[in-house]
């Protein structure tokens, strides 16, 4: 069905690849969006010596991967892909645009320093390939044909393993002057928090991530507040991981609640600190925690609306869930791939 | 001879008006950027009650100061000016671009709910009339003529009694959706900090600002840490000011030079915080505190090339200080008015 559409339509195909810490998802999408393939494969996993690390060993291997995905996706529409088709990559770190080299990448070390824009173009001659941030893609996917459609002003926040974000300014996701804008998670919120992979403390991701959501749940569970997510963790406390916090609070387990609460607050701290900077008429949420939805959006809107400069007595900033999933990298990846200059 | 200057040259004049926390300075702005006269008179102190405030009470009055600048400086100019200039004004707070009411400000708490640019246009009859937050203002300085010049992505912010700041993506000041953006000092960098007159705890403002720098300075002073300041100040602790702190440090001593590394790592902290999310080419740090010069820049840089997200792997941001110091938002205000569209 998908491919008729594709044929009926006539249009042509971009490919978006978003490489993230464990997989390499690749969605080839249509002229109005549509994903009509997907295809995925491990992220390859490259063992760095931390004292002499060498740097950009891993950029091959992860290049070679993305690749791979390309090929797979290229192979499956073979019947309908009038030719080779234009290829976005979103990439988790900071890459700098004016070269395509990964500049500093805690959940990619070992493709730091790896020029991705050669090496990707030395595996995918004839085509075109652009490189950008895994959550800039995000945010354009967004911006063009997702949760903040026609906003000027906004801001796309996807709450995964850490965070991520896009700052959407005058309808274009603003890259600042190297192309890193954006990294909204490592806002220090604490000086004396616990330290993050980036090297500094108290990181926003370090709160508001699955893992912040994963370190208050244990809290909770040590402190007695949260017997039907340790019962679902087989009854160890230190077994305790948010996935078995969002099962007890969608049965409606008071402790749950409250975890999410706590997490919405930490949510709503920094998306405070954020609208303070940027001043987004709607601030999108994605990322797989996004996906538990109103229990965790509940809370944060309303601590928001505590916490933002202004509080009510200024116009209200809309809290909305992201409509792409996890899909939304790799489908703003290509539409990066599309509308390359 | 400024005078003549605008004389010689024809050009229209613009004046701009900055409403500071405790006066209002306005300026006579030629197309060049020089400053051709200046006025100034003191904020209207009006008293509010907490539990009941008058809304909008003291926007009467600081219109009312503003127009008595305006009307100084075309007084002064009489010789010189062809006919009424456009006029722009600089307010402390979140000023609503859609309607130009103000919505919120801690330091001009009683002008709250005032319709600044209507009272501002009954006053100025015959004169074009364009309301901004003041930071924005000196943000616009520095991009025309002054540290950001020709910059495309920059950071300008204003340390003073707090922290007012503009961001400049593209060439141009962002105001966000409802011109609230770049309220940087109330980014909370501490949920567990000092209050704040915006309603949280551990702004910003609270650490890296003349008020942040006198609380260090009374820290150090009672740990025994800070002789010369002490002694500048008479000997009681409880009186050390940010100034006994600077004159101290400007001489040398080691004490006061420590409390200016501390002050210069929570600039930077805050600097870093901003950078991951906007990343600026080029800082540009102005209000009170920039005076200070390198014995506070030296140590935010340092501090600053730790905490940036990516570090030495990126490339560097520049921080300067500003070119305008405190007549940026008046010289500001004035391209505002004149660039009104």
């Amino acid at each position: 069905m998908a491919r008729r559409a594709v044929t009926e339509a006539g249009t042509p195909l971009a490919f978006g690849v978003d490489i993230g810490g464990t997989k390499v998802l690749g969605a080839a999408v249509a002229a109005g969006g549509e994903v009509v393939a997907e295809a995925r494969t491990s992220t390859p996993q490259v063992a760095i010596d931390p004292d002499e690390p060498v740097r950009g060993l891993a950029g091959a291997a992860v290049a070679d991967a993305v690749a791979d995905v390309v090929r797979a996706l290229e192979r499956e529409l073979d019947a309908v892909a009038p030719g080779p088709s234009p290829v976005g990559v979103g990439v988790p770190g900071l890459v700098d645009r004016r070269g395509g080299v990964l500049r500093f990448s805690p959940n990619l070390p070992g493709a730091v320093g790896a020029d991705m824009a050669r090496l990707l173009a030395e595996r995918l001659p004839g085509r075109l390939v652009r490189v950008d941030n895994d959550a800039n893609c995000a945010a354009l996917a967004e911006l063009r044909q997702g949760a903040a459609a026609g906003v000027a002003d906004a801001l796309v926040v996807t709450l995964g393993t850490g965070i991520g974000g896009g700052v959407v300014q005058g309808g274009r996701v603003v890259g600042g002057a190297f192309g890193f804008a954006g990294e909204v998670g490592h806002m220090v919120v604490d000086p004396a928090g616990p330290p993050c992979p980036c090297g500094r403390r108290g990181c926003w991701e370090r709160y508001a991530s699955g893992g912040g959501l994963g370190r208050l749940a244990r809290e909770a569970a040590y402190g007695g507040r949260l017997h039907e997510a340790v019962a679902l963790a087989g009854g160890d406390p230190e077994l305790v991981r948010g996935e078995h916090v969002t099962r007890a609070a969608m049965a409606g387990d008071p402790g749950a609640l409250g975890v999410l609460d706590e997490l919405g607050w930490w949510v709503a701290l920094g998306l405070a600190n954020l609208a303070a900077v940027l001043d987004p008429e709607v601030i999108v949420v994605g990322g797989g925690l996004a996906a538990v939805g109103e229990l965790l959006l509940g809370p944060t809107r309303r601590a928001f609306a505590d916490l933002v400069e202004g509080g009510r007595a200024r116009p209200a900033i809309g809290i909305v869930p992201a409509a792409f999933g996890e899909r939304a990298g790799a489908v703003g990846a290509a539409l990066l791939g599309r509308e390359a200059p």
